[in-house]
Parts: C-alpha cells; structure tokens; sequence
C-alpha cells in the first residue's frame, strides 16, 4: 500500500501518522519505555526480521524518537524527548486495546512507578476543567 | 512490508495497533469525527485510491470501528462505539503532533463543543490522582 506522504500537512493527526503510523514504530517505543536498549532485545521481543528491524530503527533515529549511544563496541537505543514524549498515545491505545479487543487478561501494562498500579483512565479534559465525553468534543478539518 | 498479526497478543498496544496500525485508519475515523459520512467525502479528503479505501472501510466495518446505514440509493459509514472509543488516541496524537511536527500552525483540531476552544493537554494520572511525567511510569511487558 503506497502511502501519501503528509509531511507538512495542516493536520496534525496526519503530520503525527506520518512519523508514527507504521505498525512497528509504536512497537519499538513501547519496548524502549520497558527498558529494552539493544538491537537484538528489540528483534527477540518484536519477532520481526533484521532488515525490517534495521530500516524502522534507522528511520527512528532520523526522524529524532530514539538516539543511538555506543556502549564499548554495542549500539543502544534510548528514547529522545520527543519519542519520550508519545508515552499518552501508547497509554491511550493501551487503554482502549484492554477495553475493546480479546483477550481481556491483562498483558504489558503501564503502571505508575510509585505504587505498581494501573493508571487512571485517561480523561479529555475542556480549557475550563470540564471532564467531556466523546458528544462534548468537535473536530474542525482544516479549511473548513 | 508483512504485518506479523498480533491478534490474540497479551499486550494491549500491539493488539490496538493490530486494529487500527493502519495509517489510513486513525485518518478515516479523525474524518468520521469531523462529520465525514459518504465513500466520495472520505476520498476527496483524503486523497486515496477507491480501491485501497473500499478494503479499509469494508475492513473496519468487519473489525466493528465502523457501521454502514443505508440513506437512500447510498451508504452512509457511522461510528461505533468502538470506533468512537479511540477519540483519546486522536487527542493524544494530535497533540504530540502539534507539538513535536511542523508546521506549527494550527489545522484540523479537536475541540471543545461548548466553547470552541482547544482541550487541556491530555494528562497521565495515577489511581490515587497524582499527574504523573514521563518518569513516574513504568512500562511492565508480558511475562517480565
């Protein structure tokens, strides 16, 4: 499937997608917040092949949401701010994948650190402090 | 590049990701949020081949993101419930788009319906409501 590049495209849903739409973008953020560092962590915990692995790493790097750093003669990933900084939609995506896909036995989780317990579900939140539910929220495309 | 399928998969993100980790997904429900209703509507905004957005609606109406109502002569595709449920997901990516993508400037946003303003940046909030950073989470996988 081609994809339309939408890199500088007013929305920034799309501008976001286009950076972290592939599948496994996500994937490997969400083994970096679990502490897995290494190429070969990344490939065991993934099941994905090396060249794929290689290109989705390569790109990451490029696209500033993971940093290389060597350590004696290995290569380790870390997350920059910015991949840092995508930690809500891996959490929000958590939370609907538990809500609305099988199995609803619990997998990886994200926890707070302090207490080891699930977090709170994440609220959408008004300017004003008023908590909405999905009929308080609209969505304006651009030009419209 | 092949999808290895993680249905069934004990991590909530994967198996979110194995529903709506295609790029044209998260674009056609933000559209269905905006209002978008019609196959030619969702084409022209999104600028996709027929053939390649006939097998994406036809497959999220399967995977239940999706209902199809039949107005008329044609088919109008509505949100579920389910399809309704990832509006954090769009709110969290959206959010991290605007901050971390150019342009700056504002385009498809998600907004408030009683005050047209823009939503409070989403926040990480433990059981016991403390608002958590980056660092107060810790990511568990399966099995660790």
């Amino acid at each position: 499937m081609k994809r339309k590049c939408l890199e500088g495209d007013g929305c920034p849903v799309a501008r976001a997608l286009d950076v972290v739409g592939d599948w496994w973008t996500l994937l490997i953020i969400r083994d970096a917040f679990a502490g897995v560092t290494r190429f070969g962590d990344f490939q065991k915990h993934l099941g994905v092949a090396k060249n794929i692995l290689a290109t989705r790493l390569k790109d990451m790097v490029e696209q500033g949401l993971l940093q290389t750093r060597e350590v004696g003669a290995r290569s380790e990933y870390q997350l920059t701010d910015k991949g840092r900084a995508l930690m809500p939609v891996l959490v929000t995506l958590a939370q609907w994948g538990q809500a609305y896909t099988e199995p609803e036995e619990v997998g990886a989780q994200v926890l707070d650190a302090r207490s080891l317990k699930p977090l709170r579900k994440v609220e959408i939140v008004a300017e004003d402090g008023r908590v909405l539910g999905i009929g308080d929220i609209v969505t304006q495309m651009p030009g419209a």
